[in-house]
């Protein structure tokens, strides 16, 4: 346990990617990678800036984004999730792009400006428990949103995280 | 359920009050009054300072503080009880001025400079729990600073809280 004076804060930590991804590459990387970069530039980004939030990193179809707030974290995964869902309207089914979107919070440790700790791997394996067009929220993060956003929440119930110290 | 974007963050709150105020104040008014001012200039506000809290508001003998992270936060609150208890050695017993501290962190309103929700109220109730000199955390406090300090806790086990949703 080091004490040595990192900078820290609490942050909301949304992490997302796309579902099937490695299928849809094995289709059509090109028109995939396209898609993918066009859904950023035209969904994604502009709501992570419209909600307060920070892009951390990409990393393949991954991406890590920051927020002050736990509330204004879960407005934007709706509202990314619900343009999506416009999006792939009268796109066919085999190569829609759809984000999987996992929220926790955490005492981050900030390091020029990457993001560390139990905080953001947390959100990655909430992530991997959302279905393609959802959201999952850790119980940190719901706890900090309940009663804050009018949204109906389902409980998946107690869940073994690789990561969880819980 | 207001859905305006207020501005939020996700923040630690510390509330600190001076143990048996009104019985020192009725021993010794102006006395009291010099004692709790030194105490605040030379000690709390220094180590707020410190650990990049930011007061943001004094009521009577309350002190309301705002940090980025919970660890900050919980290193501020054992550093002021540890200076408090040795600038107390030497004063009678029936002087000393001894804080109760309480934490919580909060997905928190902002609002001109001053703070509102839950998370504050919490930490005000978590802070009336407290034994004179000594510290008191939320759980949800408390799960975001275990494993990132090296402190003891002790569990008081549930509590019933006036403004709690728990």
């Amino acid at each position: 346990m080091a004490d040595e004076r990192v900078e820290r804060r609490l942050a909301a930590v949304l992490a997302a990617d796309v579902a099937e991804y490695s299928r849809l590459m094995g289709d059509d990387e090109e028109g995939t990678l396209a898609a993918l970069k066009a859904c950023r530039r035209d969904i994604l980004d502009p709501q992570v800036v419209a909600h307060r939030g920070r892009v951390v990193k990409t990393t393949g179809d991954g991406v890590l984004v920051e927020f002050p707030s736990a509330v204004d974290a879960i407005r934007c995964a709706i509202d990314i999730q619900h343009a999506m869902s416009e999006h792939n309207t009268g796109i066919p089914e085999k190569r829609r792009i759809e984000f999987r979107i996992g929220i926790n919070i955490g005492d981050i440790i900030i390091d020029e400006g990457d993001i560390y700790g139990d905080g953001v791997n947390i959100a990655s394996r909430v992530e991997a428990l959302a279905k393609p067009g959802a959201v999952c929220v850790s119980d940190y993060a719901y706890q900090q949103i309940k009663g804050k956003v009018a949204l109906d929440f389902i409980d998946m119930g107690e869940q073994r995280l690789k990561t969880s110290r819980r």
